[in-house]
């Protein structure tokens, strides 16, 4: 089967990066599958481009091979590592973008990339999309090794970025997170995985959940956006399998006065249960 | 010759959704080839989509499957329906996406969506361009019929949306339409078909056409740009084949500060007539 | 190997134009691969193409197809012409768009595109991109020869768009170039290529050189980001091989006040020579 190689990178459309990067595979893998998941990382955005492929790699088959071009150090002396996690290949420099994986104990093993003869040739400091990673995943895709790109290292000493996490406090029935990520239609991604919100729910198993943001109170989970009137706001478990945040056909970010960081509370409503699909 | 699927949506590209939907299709059909049609729908807007697929499914050959997904109603109990029409293949959630299509009496036969082993599992109720959508193309562009999908339901069953039409008064020889859509240009693309144009010319076949919009008159059909000077408005024929009001270089939108639904009239100019080219 | 064919023109991403041309073109050669270098060109700026496709072409591979669709003379009598260049095929306007390959002195055949039994019948007047370049690249892409799409015509007959060309005065020991284009990141791209700056270094070997733009000075050229403070600018060779001026982790045309056309004076600096990396 025809691998596939995918591309999340902060290098926008308008200029030619992306298109050359295609161009250096291709050149070297006419067989690959190029699929693009985000150029629209905000410049030099770390987490959000580790939230972006964490919530994508599980949609793709054994085999498959990310380039992760998010770089604020391009040039200096960061490793850039390949990381091999849940059967797929993860390529990207060692600052932080391959966190949720490592977090989730999914790496198996990482190589410390620095075969220069697998590289483009002359190459240069500052697009090392176009001169390392897109050479390499060629490599990669037609039948290099991945121990063949360079020296084994330990997963552990791949970096971590610090990230928020959620927190349970089952003494105050209470379960706080924050707002990761604000997506197209504006709604808000938390930090709080379904699981997560499982533990909370399952100390007071027949308690609706009230969901806390800024001074807006959410009563219950819903399990679609018609669950509540054109414009009206509900929680439910989105598409990543974290709590999300929506106005039915509006656009929560504004509607809600909502922004990345914003602080999310969770607790037990005084009303009843309403419905519950987590 | 590989299945083309194409897809439109109110994703945007920002965020992973539309590259996840592409995994789960690549993985299941690695030979098809995928063309993005527009992401950049804006959020739920039904009719902007139904008149995109409209003008582009023509340029598409027999056997290639539509992927839409803009869907305000996406896990209610609206349907998901498979529209065969012009030997294509439509997916869509039955909320008026098709309009077009049904309206120029093209469907050969329609199915509800609703064979469960047919989509990924386990599966949510607010991704279905990923849950529902993406597998089920993938199943099609390998050799699933059509009818295996659902059961068959009438053509006539699916929901239309109403479509303001544009009207020629043979008395007042008179044509009045409206702006459907501004695209990337600011072209102004009305609802006025070259064929209703042709019909109202045939009441006076030597006269020049006025086309009026706000307080802007202008003479006559061009058939290029360059036939006005550099920023002054022109109406045409457009790509889509329907009447197109552009400015040389320009933006006729903000130029003539016209907007979507703006009014546009056409009746016969005290002119002589200058160029034809319907 | 599959034939690449890329695509840049000033389309945007929301209508249906880009995805009608892709539609044409893999209808008619299914084994292409297609590579998006830029839809985002600015309405009608040849000038963006040009430098845009200059950048491009040398990774990508003999027998690539390139489509050029900046075309503010659409439909108007303008030729459409195909240049062989550097082993690739250049498809586009006459209209200046391949100024960067012929001033290189890269053109090697060029033939005016005129036979309308390849074009897409009926055709209209304003959207060539689908009517005329898509069909001609699928052609050319299953074995249509370059020289049966029109007749030969001299090389030096294109039109070249006047570009404003960087000079070195080795009297005053100084060079002048301006901003040819701001990228994604905000990164200054001048029109001063690494080899005129080394011979401007070479009148002055072991001295500095001071690059001035605005009322901002800077000395040295870096050849990563990180060599300076987070925040401050720097000015070094980029990935086009011009010379660029950046702010590590920051937007230079914002921080800098800097806009296109911008003159950029570079001479030699009173301190000391830093780091030199042409």
């Amino acid at each position: 089967m025809a691998t596939i190689i995918t591309l999340t990178t902060d290098f926008g459309l308008a200029d030619e990066y992306v298109g050359v990067m295609k161009g250096v595979i291709y050149s070297r893998a006419p067989e690959v599958r190029l699929i693009d998941l985000s150029h629209a990382i905000a410049p030099q955005d770390i987490g959000q481009a580790a939230g972006l492929i964490a919530a994508a790699y599980p949609y793709f088959p054994r085999g498959t091979i990310h380039l992760l071009v998010v770089d604020p150090g391009v040039g200096s002396r960061r490793r850039i590592v390949l990381l091999q996690a849940a059967g797929q290949l993860f390529l990207a420099p060692d600052n932080g973008l391959l966190t949720p994986l490592l977090e989730a104990d999914l790496g198996q093993a990482a190589f410390a990339v620095e075969r220069e003869e697998l590289f483009l040739s002359p190459r240069g400091h500052t697009f090392h999309g176009r001169d390392i990673f897109a050479p390499l995943a060629a490599h990669l895709a037609t039948g290099l090794a991945p121990a063949a790109t360079g020296a084994a290292i330990p997963v552990a000493s791949l970096t971590l970025l610090p990230q928020p996490s959620a927190t349970l406090d089952p003494q105050r029935q209470e379960l706080v997170g924050q707002v990761l990520a604000i997506d197209h239609f504006g709604n808000l991604i938390a930090n709080i995985h379904q699981e997560l919100l499982a533990q909370l729910q399952a100390l007071n198993p027949h308690a609706t959940l009230r969901i806390k943001i800024g001074r807006h109170h959410l009563h219950g989970l819903h399990s679609t956006y018609g669950a509540v009137p054109k414009l009206a706001p509900l929680a439910f478990i989105g598409s990543r399998g974290y709590l999300e945040i929506a106005v039915n056909q509006g656009h929560a970010a504004q509607q809600l006065g909502a922004a990345r960081s914003d602080k999310i509370t969770i607790s037990f409503s005084p009303l009843y249960k309403e419905e519950l699909s987590i």
